[in-house]
């Protein structure tokens, strides 16, 4: 089944992050830190076992990088939940950390979850090979920063300032950064780490990338709070272009299904060995439905 | 001269960031970006090529570690300067770019400089060799996080709601973390870029980043904004324990004199190449006199 291996995974990738953070002083810090990192499906983490398995590579080996990316995805989300942010109280059904804490510590907290992804991937355990550190930590910088996620932060940042809504292009690219950068960096993974072709891969990881904001968007329409685990109907509320706003709740859950075909259809060199990559496609649009 | 030399490193390293920023979409994190990496005295950057150039590395490779240090540096400045930590208004003389622009950007525009140091000292341009690439990138994130510059700034944030002013032990602790590790990191960057040992200039890095430290304790009683380009006194104002406050203004000068002359002596190995580096180290401390 899907969704045991899924929170296996969740639970070897939590079980590696409590051993790394146990290993820290107790500060305040630190336990923000954990706290920042606890719960959540690990779709990104996820994403690296799994391609590491498709490739043949270790799990011992790829639990770091699995790690790693949810560390820096953690990150993003304390450092996005801030009151000069999105000002959420709510991350994963947990009060948010500059909420349990103070900004101060979660600025902090945040910031040191980035440099653990980056000491996460390059450390020794991630590979013998230090060509195969070295790329992951260099992929992993082009995905995080200015021309990846922090790019789409800001694209979407000043999409709230702006009179006119954005386009669907527009949404499309500040997704790509946003999400979709680290989403691909994730899937991408474990071919690096085999030093193999990342292009089906790659592939995968756009097209499931977009699927995924999409039924975001779908759960940000249709969820509640409860079950999403953070606050919803805030895009609408704030009267941003979402996928939804732009292409209609049928259309766009249409447009997800679509992208969920493609995603599967460019692992077919992989034979049935990726068939639980499939079944991820199919369950990120799945629980907007 | 060891005051051109500096500014001949500051200058190349400007130039740097400037070709690499210059290279990025024109949005204003990346504007933030890049008037944070603006101005300064570069002493880490300087670290980096001086002992490069002992170690015989190409300047045009340690560029790259060098810039990296420095848009670190810049990253943990931006967010220090944020209204939940120092609330500063100036920094290098300059706006800080909260001020200019607005506390998310600030977050944003360190975040990205963060992993743009990342990305730069895992750049293939860095090293020819992986094994130099991975290793720089895995002691930038131990110095650079919640080991290190990350746990100072916490231990910092902790002595301002303490009711004890801290001891010089904890003094000496937290300067270690907050202001040591980056330089250590500095200091050694040539040898590991050669595959060379670190230990001598471990040693000169540990002393000089101290006597970095109680220098810049001395210019905070002693010295005036408009010539050190940023608020003074204020460590006096909030009652915090500094060295001074716990040594006295002559027995801090003296400690740091002290410690000149053993960063000086643990390079006696490399004989009169390392002139420029016990230049520095006397110019750390002179200018808090």
């Amino acid at each position: 089944m899907f969704a045991d291996r899924l929170s296996a995974c969740a639970r070897a990738i939590q079980h590696h992050l409590d051993l790394v953070l146990g290993a820290l002083d107790d500060v305040p810090v630190v336990r923000a830190m954990a706290h920042a990192t606890h719960g959540g499906k690990r779709l990104r983490g996820f994403l690296v076992l799994e391609s590491a398995r498709l490739h043949a590579v270790e799990a011992s080996r790829a639990i770091w990088p699995a790690a790693a990316i949810e560390a820096l995805h953690a990150y993003s989300l304390v450092h996005d939940d801030l009151p000069c942010m999105d000002d959420d109280d709510l991350r994963r059904g947990l009060p948010t950390v500059h909420r349990k804490w103070d900004e101060a510590t979660a600025v902090l907290a945040g910031d040191a979850l980035q440099t653990l992804a980056f000491e996460l991937v390059s450390h020794e355990e991630t590979s013998p090979d230090a060509r195969v550190r070295a790329d992951l930590a260099l992929r992993l910088a082009r995905a995080g920063g200015v021309q990846g996620m922090v790019l789409g932060q800001a694209l979407d940042i000043a999409a709230e300032t702006t009179q006119n809504p954005l386009t669907l292009d527009q949404i499309t690219a500040l997704q790509r950064g946003k999400t979709g950068a680290l989403i691909e960096w994730s899937a991408t993974a474990g071919a690096c780490m085999a030093g193999a072709d990342t292009t089906a891969l790659q592939t995968y990881a756009r097209a499931l990338g977009l699927a995924f904001q999409i039924a975001d968007d779908v759960l940000d329409v249709t969820g509640d709070s409860a079950t999403v685990g953070k606050a919803v109907g805030k895009d609408a509320d704030a009267g941003k272009a979402t996928f939804v706003s732009l292409l209609g709740l049928e259309a766009a859950r249409a447009r997800a299904a679509d992208l969920v075909e493609e995603a599967c259809d460019s692992l077919g060199g992989y034979g049935n060995r990726a068939d639980t990559l499939k079944e991820a496609a199919r369950f990120v649009v799945t629980r907007a439905h």
